[in-house]
C-alpha cells in the first residue's frame, strides 16, 4: 500500500478527523475516518491519535509528507497555525507550519487558515475547499458558500478570495433547538418545507426581530398549534434568512456555488429559489483533497510563499 | 402575625418563587423566597411547596386568599390559566385560575397572563409588573420594557396594553456565553462600557449581520486583542442592539419605562443615551406586589370579568 501513497490529506476539525492516502496522479486510494476531533484532544494526543489512524499506510523506508486542514490548526489545536490575510491569491503557494512530530516515518504541515481585519473574522478548513472548488471551476466569480456549523459565505474575485462572513447558523440551532425555551416547541427530526420558507422570509424582512421571531416559535404553539416539526423547520427558515440576507447584502453580484452535504444544499436551494438564483451545486466532490492536492502540488514546485 | 394579613401575593416564576404577606392596606408586612420555581417542580409538589413557604402566615380559622403570577400558571406548572388577548385594558378586572388544592387555609388563583395573536407572543408573570406600574402612573403612555432571561416591550395607549414583543435577550446572552464557541473570548464577569456601546451600534446598524457578528467576538480576541471582558460587554450590547432596535422600530412614539434591578437598567440606559432618550426608571418599587394588590382589590369588588 505505501508505494501507492503520495502524500496524506487531512481533514481534521474540531469534532472528526478524516485522512486520505492520495496516489502520485492525486487520487484517493484508501480512506480512514474517527471522532477524535480537535477538541477532545491535548497537543500531546494529536501525534499517537494520527499514528493510529494512519498507521497502515506508513512504512519504514521513508517520510511520508502530511498536509491537514482545519481546527487542527487552530489556537489550543495541535500547533497554532498562520493567518493568510484576505484579498488572498489561491494561486500563490501557501505558507505552511511545520508541526514538530516524532515519528520519522511522517512529516506534518498544516495549510494557514484565512482572516480578515474589518470585519473581523476567521477560518480553518473551508479556505481548502475553496481552493479546491477554484481548481475545478478556475473562471468562478461571485459567492461561495461552505454551510455548516460556522456557514462561511466567501466573495471570489480573479481568483482572489477578496472577503469572507461566517455565520453561527448551525451552532445556534444546535443551541437553540436544544436548549433553549423553544425547544419544547421543535421536534428532533423532521422537515416543512412551508414552514421553513416561511422563516426565511420573517428573519429577511425583519432581521431586527431575530430573537423575538425565536421566542414566536413557542408563543405559536402555544396559540396557534405549530407543530414541532413545523417549529424545527421555522426555527432552521429564521437562521437561514438571516445568513441569506446578510450574505447576500455583502456579496451581491456574480455566481453562487454551494459546497456541502446534498441535505443542506437542498435547504439552501429551496430558500434561493425565492430569489430566482440557481446556484451552483457540487455534491459528489471532496474539495478538501481536491484543495490539499493543490496544496502538494505547490510544495513540490517549491514555489515561494 | 396571621389576623394582619389579607392575602398572599405570589411571584411564582421559572427559577424562584416569592412570597409576601399583604394587609389590608396593601403593606408588605412579610416576605419569604426559595429557588423551588416552576421548572423544578410536578403538578402535585406545587401545593406542599407553598405551604411550606408560607406555614407561618396561616391559621386554622380561616381562608387565606393567595393571588399568584407568573410561570407557575403555565403549561406544565401548577394549573394552566388563561391568557387576556391584547388589546387588554388593565383596568378591567381579571379572569382568574382557581387551583385545585386541599388544605382548606389556602384558596389560591392565579392571574392571566397575555398573549397576541399576530405576531404571535405571550407573556406571564410581567403583565402583573405592567398592572402595578400603571396604577402609580395612570397617565403613562408609550413603551414599558422588562428587561430579562425574556425581555418584553408592551406598547401602553389609553391604559390598554395594546400590543407586546418579547426578546430573548438574556437566554441567549447565558447559551452564547457559556456554551457557544464565543464563550472562550467572553469573561464570566465584568464590564466596559465602550465595547457594549460598540455591540449596540453594531447590530443596530446590520441586525441582519448578527449571527456573523457574534462570531466576529472570537475573530475579534484572535486577532485584535479583545479581551474577555470586552469580549462579554460587546455581546451583552449586540443583543440589546438587537432587541432596541427592534423594540424602537415597533414602539416608537411616547414614554419609556424601564422595570427592573438597578444593574439591567443602567444598561439600558447607557444604550438609550445614544439616542437622547432619558426613560423613565422606578426601581425601589415592587411592582408585581403593586399589581397583585389591584388584582385583590378588583376581586373584593367583584367586578365581573
Amino acid at each position: 500500500m505505501s508505494q501507492q501513497i503520495s502524500f496524506i490529506a487531512l481533514d481534521w476539525g474540531t469534532s472528526n478527523v478524516r485522512a486520505y492516502a492520495i496516489d502520485a496522479e492525486g487520487r484517493i486510494v484508501d480512506e480512514v475516518a474517527s471522532d477524535k476531533g480537535m477538541g477532545k484532544l491535548q497537543p500531546d494526543e494529536f501525534e499517537p491519535t494520527l499514528l493510529d489512524l494512519i498507521a497502515p499506510w506508513l512504512s519504514d523506508d521513508g517520510t511520508l509528507p502530511i498536509y491537514a486542514c482545519g481546527m487542527v490548526g487552530a489556537r489550543g489545536g495541535w500547533q497554532e497555525a498562520t493567518y493568510g490575510q484576505v484579498p488572498f491569491d489561491v494561486h500563490r503557494a501557501l505558507k505552511l507550519t511545520k508541526v514538530a512530530t516524532s515519528d520519522p516515518r511522517i512529516e506534518v504541515q498544516i495549510v494557514p487558515g484565512l482572516c480578515q481585519s474589518a470585519p473581523a473574522d476567521v477560518m480553518r478548513g473551508e479556505e481548502t475547499q475553496i481552493f479546491g472548488l477554484l481548481e475545478k471551476y478556475p473562471d468562478f466569480e461571485g459567492t461561495i458558500i461552505l454551510p455548516g456549523t460556522h456557514s462561511k459565505w466567501a466573495e471570489i474575485r480573479s481568483a482572489q478570495v477578496t472577503g469572507f462572513k461566517t455565520y453561527m447558523t448551525g451552532e445556534m440551532f444546535n443551541l437553540l433547538s436544544q436548549q433553549s425555551v423553544v425547544r419544547l416547541s421543535v421536534a428532533e427530526d423532521g422537515w416543512n418545507e412551508d414552514a421553513f420558507l416561511t422563516g426565511v422570509k420573517e428573519a429577511m424582512s425583519a432581521p431586527q426581530d431575530f430573537t423575538h421571531l425565536v421566542f414566536g416559535l413557542r408563543a405559536k404553539s402555544l396559540l396557534a398549534g405549530l407543530t414541532p416539526v413545523e417549529g424545527r423547520a421555522m426555527l432552521s427558515g429564521l437562521l437561514m434568512g438571516m445568513e441569506i440576507k446578510s450574505g447576500m447584502d455583502s456579496f451581491a453580484t456574480g455566481q453562487v456555488a454551494i459546497v456541502g452535504g446534498a441535505k443542506l444544499m437542498g435547504i439552501y436551494q429551496a430558500a434561493f429559489e425565492e430569489f430566482d438564483i440557481d446556484p451552483l451545486c457540487d455534491v459528489d466532490e471532496n474539495f478538501t483533497v481536491r484543495g490539499l492536492n493543490l496544496v502538494a502540488k505547490a510544495q513540490k514546485k517549491g514555489v515561494a510563499s
